[in-house]
């Protein structure tokens, strides 16, 4: 069993939409939604050995953030959850936090403390997006262009011990800025790379009711390698933007990205010829 | 060292005002107020030896809900974030989560889940409230009378072993129709008495910069008992409003309270004469 099993399983409860992104909206009814969107870390499953405090408290807020930057949101509010064994932690931990927020124009505006045997963090964070631009995973087009923006794969990179990358895996940037250019542009679907780039790339695909045919030749890689492609495909931890758009929305959007694919009729995600793998990071429980 | 203390040693960090409500509150420019609310509970600290799996949904989001009624707002959207030791766990407990919150006129929106050596769940909550009616903890004043709905001391009680109140412990009904009511009237401040009537009547006077006679012969106890007394004012996890309120405003509010003291000047909490210690529910870590 692992989580998106898990998520399915509560569809008839909760509804097909409020299960399909990684944040929920809410219609402000003046032309405006708020975006919303929580994510659980704790110690032993989500923080990399010897992170300091800090590096926690940014990583915590940076993943909810990144969520948020998908949407085209600009994020408003963070509010963060901790569990702490010990409450020396606290003060670093919310140092790191308060950085990673105001460092993406967000406030962190309240939060709970309580006291746990492993150190636990739940960042929520909302902002506000014209709904005209709101992105999703859904929207994509057969003959949209499948883009993404950074170079997915040097946080796994890190993680398999390349200490030059490990600022990517500690210190994510999410990408807030660019998710805003993206939607205004008009992009047709967007989400964040942090569970892989195909697993992200069928969520896409599967939302959108469409395939996806990636061409290899054109993938931003950290070095020339199969390594540094597999990081790329299937690697999880960065925080890249993927989106799809049409050439004319691609011509106004003025930010770094790599165009690595197009959208077909279909349902699959194709390198070379061949369907990938519904590969990526999860959270498992026994046998998957 | 507890969370209050805690909570006092980062508002260099993010702020007086952030720190000093429930429910962190966002503008939304049209007369409006965002209002927002996390809270962490565990197994081993916060749940209750026994307690079902729905239980522990419904009370999850039960504690959220019950803060932003304290501000006045309806709930809009709740989401839900639990770290699971067993996957099989998650249905019943998001069964009472999504029960919960529509007994209240709130939908879960979304959330995450997370493996966790502990059952652990996070819930965030937002709702609106229109800015002329928003209610903080703050804004007190003498003269104002001080109320209460509910009859608080009954989730200690079954804490003590009293099952006949078991539903008040493991079901709690937030206040939220009431909290509504409560802030359209003009209360001139509200929270709710998650942590114990006396402590959270001196987050008011604190807050407020005032002080509060009790009437000791007035409070709606479950029983006429020094026990009952006792739970009334320090025992914790019921879900009761406190508020205050001048008689003007009382005249016009349609729903069941217990006026339980006045607000005068001073900074203390005072019960025949005498000042109440500043005691209630905290978490501690080591030695207090």
């Amino acid at each position: 069993m692992d989580d998106r099993k898990l998520l399915a399983s509560i569809r008839t409860l909760i509804g097909e939409a409020e299960t399909a992104d990684d944040c929920s909206m809410f219609d402000l009814g003046d032309g405006k939604i708020l975006v919303a969107s929580t994510d659980m870390l704790h110690e032993t499953t989500d923080f990399p050995k010897g992170m300091t405090e800090f590096e926690m408290g940014w990583m915590s807020v940076a993943v909810t953030l990144s969520d948020i930057a998908s949407t085209g949101a600009a994020p408003s509010q963070v509010l963060v959850a901790v569990g702490l064994d010990s409450p020396e932690r606290f003060y670093p931990f919310m140092e790191g936090a308060v950085s990673c927020a105001e460092t993406f124009g967000a406030k962190v505006a309240g939060g709970d403390i309580d006291s746990h045997k492993e150190l636990t963090a739940v960042t929520t964070a909302f902002g506000i997006v014209d709904k005209s631009v709101y992105c999703r995973r859904s929207g994509a087009l057969a003959g949209d262009f499948v883009c993404v923006t950074g170079i997915p794969g040097r946080a796994q990179a890190a993680l398999d011990g390349h200490d030059e990358f490990r600022q990517f895996l500690l210190t994510p940037n999410p990408q807030v800025f660019e998710g805003q250019k993206i939607a205004q542009a008009g992009a047709s679907s967007m989400m964040d790379v942090s569970d892989g780039v195909v697993i992200s790339l069928y969520d896409i695909a599967d939302a959108s009711s469409v395939g996806i045919i990636l061409d290899g030749t054109s993938f931003p890689l950290f070095e020339e390698s199969g390594y540094a492609k597999t990081c790329f495909l299937y690697g999880g931890g960065d925080f890249g933007l993927l989106f799809t758009a049409s050439g004319d929305v691609l011509s106004r959007l003025d930010i770094d990205y790599s165009v690595i694919g197009r959208v077909v009729e279909g349902d699959s995600v194709i390198l070379d010829g061949k369907i990938l793998p519904r590969k990526g990071y999860a959270h498992v429980w026994g046998d998957a």
